[in-house]
This record gives C-alpha cells, sequence and structure tokens, in this order.
C-alpha cells in the first residue's frame, strides 16, 4: 500500500519530457524494471499482442530522426528509446498466436481453449467488429499497446525517470525504415507507438488539465 | 521515490478481477485519487478525447448485463464501474474541442495555437492517416483512453483496490442503451472500454505472461 500523495506526486512529474540529459544514463535495474510493468500489463483476453524493442543503436536513432518529427530532441538525448510493435492478422481467432497464448503460456485445457476461442470469435467478429478490416484489428491490438506505454511512463514516474509519448512521425515512412533495418518483421507487427526515457535537462511546464468537473460524469 | 519491489507487488496484485466483495465500497478518497490519476493522463497533443462516467446507479448495470456479456459478476459487485467515452469527429483538427483545449485549456497564444493546429491537421491528414474514416479516427482517440485505463487500473492496485477492465460487450447495443437511457450523447461521444473496481471476494489465479524473452527485443 503506498501514499495516495506519493503517487499523484509522480503523476504531476511526469510530463512529456522533449529533451533528456545526455549524460545520464537510466540503470539496468531500473529499465529493467520499466520493461516489466510493460510485460505485466493487462491486455485484452490476455493475448499480449505487443513486443518491446528498445532502440539504442545511435545509427538507429540519427536515421528515425527522419520520419519522426516528433522525436528531435528526444531521440538523440534519451538513456533509453522503445518502439512498441504489436501483431498485425496474428491477433485473428484463427492465428497460430493466439492458440499459442492460450495452450503454451496460459496453459488451458483444451476444452477451456475451445470455449474461450469461440468467446473470441464472437468478439472479433460480431462484438467489435474488429474483422471489418485490418486496420481495425490492428488498432485494437494498438490500444492494449497503449495500456502497457502508460505503465511505463508511470512506473518510471514513480521511480524518478521522465519519459516521453511519441505519436509524431510518418507511420508508413517510420515503418519502412524499421523494416529495411532488419527492425520490424513487417508481415507479422506494424509499430504501435513509441517512447523515450531518461532524465530531464530542463524544468517541466506547468500541467494542463481539464477540469475534473469538465471531465467526470456520475449516473447515481 | 517509490521502492520498485513495493510497485511490482501491485503488479503482481492487479488482475482481472470478475466478482467483488458487494459490501465493500470504495472511500470517496480513494475513488478520487483513481479519477484524478486518469485525469491526469497524458494523450496526443494533450487534447484529452476522454469522458469517465461512472455508473454506480443499480437499474442502469442492471440494464447493462444484457448487452455486457463480460461484466456479468463486476456489473452487481463492483464498488464503481466506469464507462471511458471518447469524442468522435470532435477530435478533428477543425472541430471544436480542438480550440477549445489549447485557448482555454492550455492557454496557448495565438500564434501557437497556429502552429500547432497545422501539425496537427498533418499529423492526422498524413502522418497517422487518421481522417481517412470515422472509425479510424475514434479507434485513435480511443488509443488514448486506454493509458488513461491503465493508468486507473494501476494506480488502483498501489493502494489495494482491485479492478477489471472491460471490452466484453457488443458496442453497438451497448452504446444505443447508454444513449437510450441519457448517459451517452451518441453525436459527440462514444463508448472507448469500461472498467470495473471495487475489493475482490476470491484468490486471484496465477498470472501468465509470455518471457521478457519473447516480448523485448534490443538494437544496440
Amino acid at each position: 500500500m503506498i501514499a495516495k500523495d506519493d503517487i499523484l506526486a509522480a503523476f504531476n512529474f511526469r510530463h512529456a519530457c522533449k529533451t533528456f540529459d545526455p549524460a545520464k544514463k537510466i540503470s539496468d535495474a531500473d529499465f529493467g524494471f520499466i520493461l516489466e510493468t510493460g510485460r505485466l500489463s493487462p491486455s485484452s483476453f490476455g493475448f499480449e499482442p505487443w513486443r518491446f524493442v528498445v532502440i539504442q543503436s545511435p545509427a538507429l536513432r540519427e536515421a528515425l530522426k527522419a520520419t519522426v518529427w516528433g522525436g528531435q530532441g528526444q531521440l538523440p538525448t534519451a538513456s533509453h528509446v522503445v518502439a512498441i510493435l504489436c501483431r498485425k492478422g496474428g491477433m485473428r481467432y484463427d492465428a497460430a498466436h493466439i492458440r499459442h497464448m492460450m495452450v503454451d503460456v496460459q496453459k488451458l485445457p483444451e476444452d477451456k481453449v475451445a470455449m474461450k476461442l469461440d468467446r473470441y470469435r464472437k468478439f472479433q467478429e460480431s462484438d467489435f467488429r474488429l474483422l471489418d478490416s485490418p486496420r481495425a484489428l490492428f488498432d485494437w491490438a494498438c490500444k492494449q499497446a497503449y495500456v502497457a506505454l502508460g505503465n511505463m511512463m508511470t512506473s518510471a514516474a514513480l521511480i524518478g525517470i521522465d519519459s516521453c509519448p511519441i505519436e509524431g512521425y510518418d507511420v508508413a515512412a517510420t515503418e519502412a525504415l524499421l523494416v529495411k533495418e532488419g527492425v520490424l518483421d513487417g508481415e507479422e507487427f506494424g509499430l504501435a507507438v513509441m517512447a523515450a526515457f531518461g532524465y530531464r535537462i530542463n524544468p517541466q511546464s506547468a500541467k494542463t488539465r481539464q477540469s475534473m468537473e469538465e471531465v467526470v460524469a456520475w449516473v447515481r
């Protein structure tokens, strides 16, 4: 049980850090912890669509500056940069990954596999209509990745580490670059979102948010 | 600065709690804290597409059981149920909400508003191709909501409160019900995802995840 004020302090400490102190590196233990909170994040049906690629190569970071306009300050200075990939067709109910997750990871008996698969197929076909287009399916997988993204940024802030979520890139050009560099298997995965981690070099600006009254409604 | 082991304990404590102890209610202070961590969550461009509707009405929860197959145990027993809504067309670069966020919430001067709007338009038009369809735009808004969802579940776990993310519903039927009940303005908002909060009544089952080696890759 952690004090609410300490947690809220971390939420207020977290901001989109555009430039990091290039001299300060996150320790292996701390970055391993951040990755672990991504790995332990929940996902729909527990099917973990994600893959976390930690981009430490200075050459690849430099190359990414050409397509990631929103990472100009972060790519050269961050201690760690993560590209979160998500599976594409591999998230379909009839894909090998789904069976792998149920049988090998979740270790469900065959009757439970059949029941869950039937439920998952209906969920994809009619509840969420995820099979209407490959994009609908991929965007849904990416939603799960944003849970992991949020958790990684929050867990970093809880131990005093800064971060920046990065959506500022041309998706097609960035995916093409990652495929060319051998980092992305474009048949199996797409780029969901990126994030940078490190230690701030500048003070953060004031946080702005809509008021609680503007964003919360109660049905009593 | 909070101890990593204490945070990881919360990540391991969190699980998809299907049935809550109906006798145990989350205090106003604790639930206000959970909402606050949702409100303080980051969103793309800081445009906060979300609205958190706390559904406490027993009648509405009972009605929702007809369309929310994944909430049969949670809806009657959870201390608090949240439907996270997201703006639809209101997230377009030319919508009133976007100008409201920049001018009234972020309090940007007019020259900065013009620059940011130009960047946001290009982001929507070409970088992420969000204007290809209303669904693409809404799914992207929902991705932001999943960051808030993840943060709310994590912050709950950090103070010993259980939760369950809920995607198990027929989207069209559930939205239609919420519209009929006057909870959802279907022109402006859609249903992104739901979540239940409370205190477990059963022990959690063992957590299963792919190994770190399966989900993380390094480019050095």
